[in-house]
């Protein structure tokens, strides 16, 4: 199953919106970050310097995204046809607006109706978005970084944000790969062979020395227990044991 | 409540190691990202252009970070005192570690023991780590991405993953118990002493017995990986490998 053939997975009517973006590179950057997530609409307000090289540089092949970019002159236009907008803020700023953990943020515009057109909007990596444009906002989304160093570059915040979108889209779904092939686990009989063995395997290699053999056993026991290995790593250890086994023997056997 | 006096909230001990980084600007963009989220050790193992101009320059004022950075030429020095070393794979390459999602991830880092040095350990941007440096690890991290535009830019990978480490500090303040008092886990350079010695001594027990000895190897080491010894259980199973040793040794001189 592909991307392409699952399209509810990754809702296509969610865009990304980068208002008086400076850098170039950022533009990029972004491209590529929402690409990594299965997001490819990206639309520009104003942009200072676009098209721009950096833009390809950065997007680093994301060439669906680019193609398909979008530039219009203020956000109003950018977002008319939404029926839902997050705004994304370093900062609250005297606009009284919801604010959303980047989860919350990213359940909710997947959780919107299927056929509405939502939109995740970014400021300007200095200044942000605008009092104005705050409040063409449903809510804002802050990503939770430290007091004192809170300012994320803007494709990274793109990132964070992808990121979070991508989780909501696979909940419900399993986030991990399929468990890799793996061997049986012993059972529990196999688990008491193998002390078994190991025991004997100790008196026979004199490990104890006149103490007693209680403590060290249970302390062996609790660390293979919670190993908790494969029926085969069981076969390797008690083919160990055997060879020890057998050096204590012909050790032992020459002392006649 | 800044940062500075909740030094529970971000643990100190949580060290970012990048891994032949190609471009430097990466390291400074990685650097800002971690900084974001309250992190602040980054090691960089041979870092391919460094110091350089564009690291301080996409730092961004993560001054604290720069000054801090520690170079190392591979990642056994790296990781050394770490108790728990997790490795971020954009795909698993047949060596067969545990999972995790970064949630998962971050999750397991920050609970570890208190005062356990861990690190999330990242590659090269195109090749990532190779597979003896995946080895190393206790389970791999992936960054659910969709397929076929799988591959993030190194530092917003580590943003994400600085990211979920700040929303497992935030969230496990109040939720979760002391970790209950155990016995420190082996660190890595210890582990790594561990399986010399277990080489050492199938070897003198002849276990190989002509074959190669690679694949047995491999499959020890995962095992023992993912049983994650304490100290002291691996001074049990080291005191077996001496005793199994000397066995071999007077089966060996009584040949003559």
């Amino acid at each position: 199953m592909t991307e392409k053939t699952s399209p509810s997975l990754t809702r296509s009517n969610i865009r990304f919106v980068l208002v008086r973006t400076s850098h170039p590179g950022n533009i990029g950057a972004a491209a590529r970050a929402m690409r990594t997530m299965g997001y490819a609409r990206l639309v520009l307000v104003a942009p200072l310097h676009y098209p721009h090289d950096d833009v390809i540089a950065l997007a680093a092949g994301a060439d669906d995204v680019l193609e398909n970019i979008v530039v219009v002159p203020d956000l109003a236009t950018a977002i008319a046809d939404c029926r839902l907008v997050l705004g994304c803020t370093a900062r609250q700023r005297g606009v009284p607006l919801p604010e959303l953990s980047p989860r919350d943020g990213a359940e909710r515009l997947h959780q919107a109706p299927p056929d509405d057109e939502v939109a995740l909007v970014f400021g300007n990596e200095r200044s942000g978005l605008e009092n104005e444009e705050l409040m063409r906002c449903h809510a804002a989304v802050h990503i939770p970084s430290v007091p004192g160093f809170s300012s994320l570059n803007l494709a990274q915040a793109v990132q964070v944000l992808a990121y979070e979108l991508r989780l909501a889209a696979l909940h419900g779904v399993s986030l991990l790969p399929p468990p890799l092939k793996s061997d049986p686990l012993a059972t529990a009989a196999e688990m008491e062979y193998f002390f078994g063995h190991l025991a004997q395997t100790l008196i026979d290699i004199d490990f104890h020395k006149g103490r007693a053999a209680t403590t060290i056993e249970r302390r062996l026991r609790r660390f293979f227990q919670r190993a908790e290995p494969e029926q085969r790593e069981l076969r390797i250890l008690r083919g160990i044991f055997d060879d020890a086994q057998r050096m204590a023997r012909l050790a032992g056997s020459k002392k006649e």
